[in-house]
């Protein structure tokens, strides 16, 4: 018999739409059985899926094969993929395609917003492919500008740290600070890779600003210092053990976006490594 | 700070060497130094490789190559790469290009030992290329005959089960029944997704033959039923994280070979994704 630790509660497994068929197939301990409750949801809530950064050099359309491929339904759409100055019949057609694929489109970026026109154009762009989610960056001194305008649009926003050398949002505590007075529907997309490169521990960021951490760059890295690279996850020094327990802690409700940066001719086999090692370690924490 | 379930111990951090390259970079908290422990052994001490009938349409040199992408060091030839009928010269040639890429030959199979002229050959072959473990399937009729044999030879061999419709060895039961009462270097490769097929339970399985365990064969299987077919670890209905404990907990010290059969033409991202899934849940095991 397996471990107690292992094992799901009765009504997770009356839950799972997959029991019936293995409880009509076979006699097994409910060691095996178990797994139907995990199967139904290998990411144990969290929205996990991609950045489109990630697959940069692919096509929309390869880049939603790998995303099915890999078995996620989330994306966040970089600009090569849908670009700032298409029209909003583009806009539409691209969020159609997403959604005719099966995935769900949560969110834009990094845009970098310049000016005030930029940034009602990020907000245009965002409303007009449906995105519910813009993740941004721009200089501080415009942040009362768009503490303004989000008041325009039906669109969240999260400000992205960029770690040691971004003048304006090195850590996601920069970015607090910055808009601890807007409105509520300003917010943090703590990168984490960025994060631990700046000397802050991204499960204690996470757990500080999880009131209004409105997206999340989930990767890992080789060093904890500057000089660190993006690597698979699971293969560089971030505790995505720590980081992932965290997210459903706090019940973290919007987009955990895998930002897998190297490799980018051939980006499937770490973006897969990578969601792997993710579903194994909330797989692992799902029996505790 | 991170709950102490998912630090390491300070002696682990200790016998990790990458420690001191993070602890001169930071002033961090040891949920992040932790890291360097995992990283020094992803696979918690388990030897983690694939049999390659995963690449069996790549050559042997990109069968290497695609080991080595997914960061591991123990692989086991499938006749593709090394054929049964080769000369003693291509046996050692084959060996030492496994060893100039820096991984670990420890296996071979599944082969099929026909009758005592096929089992002499796979002795000589194994020898010649300096492979401890054969892994095999034979007519139950010939067992007594491979038990003489054995004894020639310091070469281990590890009788596979396949499952539902092997009318030799369906289970590891049928395998232990066989060998009970020869020479102890005759022992089981438990293949966990033909024997969840066959409606045994994997943990139980390798827990009950533990002594006689000299391979295994890691994959994840869409049904625990006869027509289960093959898919990525961790979107299946093994319970690979009792697995994974059962094997740390018996201190298994030979091959966890995966072996992934679906998508031959491309089997890297599939490769990937298991070999993540099983870092993932070990990782997360490890704090415990």
């Amino acid at each position: 018999m397996d471990h107690p630790l292992f094992l799901a509660s009765r009504r997770d497994l009356l839950r799972a739409g997959a029991l019936t068929a293995l409880a009509t197939t076979l006699k097994f301990p409910e060691g095996i059985v178990a797994r139907a409750a995990e199967r139904s949801d290998p990411f144990s809530g969290l929205k996990v899926g991609i950045t489109s950064y990630t697959t940069r050099k692919l096509s929309l359309d390869d880049s939603i094969k790998a995303v099915k491929r890999v078995g996620l339904s989330y994306i966040s759409l970089k600009d090569m993929h849908l670009p700032l100055k298409s029209t909003k019949e583009e806009r539409q057609a691209a969020a159609q395609k997403v959604k005719d694929a099966g995935l769900n489109l949560v969110g834009c970026g990094v845009i970098d917003m310049k000016d005030e026109a930029g940034m009602r154009n990020a907000f245009e762009y965002a409303r007009d492919a449906g995105i519910p989610t813009i993740v941004c960056t721009l200089d501080p001194s415009n942040v009362s500008a768009l503490d303004k305008m989000v008041k325009d649009y039906q669109v969240r926003v999260a400000i992205h740290n960029h770690g040691p050398g971004d003048k304006r949002f090195p850590t996601p505590d920069s970015v607090a600070d910055a808009i601890a007075k807007c409105d509520e529907r300003i917010g943090l997309c703590i990168d984490i890779g960025h994060t631990i490169r700046v000397g802050v521990d991204p499960t204690q960021a996470i757990r500080k600003h999880a009131k209004r951490l409105y997206d999340l760059h989930l990767k890992d890295v080789t060093e904890a210092a500057p000089q660190g690279k993006n690597i698979e996850c699971g293969r560089g020094v971030i505790n995505l053990v720590s980081v992932l327990k965290t997210l459903r802690d706090i019940k973290y409700q919007y987009h955990v976006a895998l930002e897998y940066e190297i490799n980018i001719d051939d980006p499937l086999p770490g973006m897969a490594e990578s969601i792997g090692y993710v579903k194994g370690v909330l797989a692992t924490m799902s029996g505790l």
